[in-house]
C-alpha cells in the first residue's frame, strides 16, 4: 500500500469564491481534512470551506491548548506548543501512513505566515506533499484601497505587527509599501509607531477583508484600542523612488 | 441604460487551477474582456484563462507599442506609454458607457504590481469597478521551496529586481525574507547584490512557478546571464528576529 500525501491547502482570505479551483478540487479528493482551531472556535478556514464538506470526509482538528494565555517567550508556552505540534503532526502522520491523502486547511497561503510550517517540517521528509498557494489576507486588504498596495519599483515591507516597539517603528520608518498584519491587540502600538516616523496620515485600516462585515477606513479613524484578529493597516506604494 | 462596471481579475500565477472561483465566474459573466500584450505576445493572463472564452466574448487587446526599446526614464518613453494607457482607457471606457463590463486580465494580483492600475486610476471616478484578488506569483514560487517564505515574526520584503545597484544592495542586506520579482535581464545585478551582502549562499531561483517546465534550484545553481521574465529569486525568513 502507498502512502498518502499531504497538502498545505491555501483557504484564501476568507470569502468562499476567493478559493482557487485547485484548492475545491484537493479538498474534495482527500479523504482526511485538518484545520487548526482553538475549542469552540473552528478557525476561519474551515468556515471557507465548509460547503465542500461531505459526511464521508473524516475531519482532524488541530486545537491550540494555549494561544495569548501564556506569553510567546516562556519555557512553559514553548514546551505546550511543541508538544502539540508534534501531536498534531502524528495524527496526520497515521492517516497517510494508512494511504489515506491528507488536506491540511491554511488561511490564506499556506508558506506566507501561519500554522501549516510546523505540520509540513515535521513530516515533509517522511511523506509526499505538495502546497497550494492561495490568496494572501492583506490582498483582499488591498484590493479594497482607491489605490495600489504596490506598483512600479515601490518595495513592499510585510510586517507582523507583534514585533517589538523599537524593530517596528524602524522597519515602518523605511517602507515604502507596507502591510502590517497580525494587528489585533497590537494596534495601538503599531498605531504610535506610524505616528512616530510620519506615516499614520497617510495609512488605512482594513478589518475583515473579502469576509462579510468588511471594514475600511482611514487609520485616523479606525477603533482606539484592540481589532480583530482579522484586521491589517496598509501603506500604498507611490510608484516614485525614495 | 445603466454603465457597465469594469474589474481587475487577478489570474494568478499562470495555472489556469490556480484561478479563484470568483475570477472564473467575473470572466464568463462579463461580455468584454481586457488583455495586455504586445504583438503577437498576447501574455499569460490570456493563457491561463483561454479554457473560460467564449465566440461571444468581446476581446480588447491593450497591446504595449514599446517596452524595453528605451530606457523608462526617457520623455519619449513616458509619452509613448502614457498615450497609450490614455487609449486603452477610453477603449475599456467606450464599452463601460454602453453598458457593457469590462473584465481586465491581471497576471497574479491586480493590485500587486502590474499594469492594471493604470486603467484602474484613469477610470475608477467615471465607473463601478471592483478588484478581485488573486494568487500572486511570488506564493506560486514560495510553494516550491522546501521551507516557508515567511513564520511567525519574520519581515518580508517585496523588491522589484529593477532597482538601482546601491538600493537593491542596501535593500536586500537589511531582509530577513525576501522576494526579488522582476528577475529577467537584472539576474546577473541581483546575483552580485545578493553576494555583496552575503545572502547568496542562501537565495533560491524559481522560474515559471506553477507554468510548467517549473525550474527551481538554489541561485548559485541558477543561469549565469539573463533569466526569463517569469522568474524569482526568494530568500526564505528564519522565524528569529535578527
Amino acid at each position: 500500500m502507498s502512502t498518502g500525501c499531504f497538502y498545505g491547502v491555501g483557504t484564501g482570505p476568507g470569502c468562499p469564491e476567493l478559493l482557487t479551483l485547485k484548492a475545491v478540487r484537493v479538498i474534495e479528493e482527500c479523504p482526511v481534512v485538518a484545520y487548526f482551531g482553538k475549542h469552540e472556535n473552528r478557525g476561519h478556514a474551515l468556515n471557507t470551506v465548509r460547503s465542500r464538506l461531505r459526511d464521508d470526509h473524516t475531519m482532524l482538528p488541530m486545537l491550540y491548548p494555549v494561544t495569548t494565555e501564556l506569553p510567546h517567550d516562556c519555557d512553559e508556552y514553548r514546551q505546550r506548543i511543541e508538544a502539540f505540534f508534534d501531536a498534531a503532526a502524528e495524527e496526520a502522520a497515521a492517516h497517510l501512513t494508512a494511504g489515506r491523502s491528507v488536506a491540511v486547511l491554511s488561511e490564506g497561503d499556506p508558506f506566507f505566515y501561519g500554522s501549516f510550517m510546523h505540520i509540513f517540517l515535521r513530516l515533509r521528509d517522511r511523506f509526499p506533499n505538495e502546497v497550494i498557494p492561495g490568496v494572501p489576507a492583506m490582498l483582499a486588504g488591498a484590493a479594497q484601497l482607491p489605490r495600489p498596495v504596490a506598483m512600479r519599483d515601490d518595495v513592499l515591507s510585510v510586517i507582523p505587527g507583534t514585533l517589538p516597539d523599537a524593530e517596528l517603528r524602524d522597519t515602518l520608518a523605511m517602507a515604502q509599501a507596507a502591510v502590517v498584519m497580525k494587528v489585533g491587540r497590537n494596534l495601538p502600538r503599531i498605531r504610535r509607531a506610524l505616528e512616530a516616523v510620519g506615516h499614520a496620515e497617510r495609512a488605512w485600516y482594513v478589518e475583515r477583508a473579502s469576509m462579510g462585515e468588511q471594514r475600511v477606513m482611514p487609520l485616523v479613524e479606525a477603533p482606539e484600542e484592540r481589532a480583530p484578529y482579522f484586521s491589517m493597516v496598509i501603506l500604498t506604494g507611490t510608484g516614485a523612488r525614495v
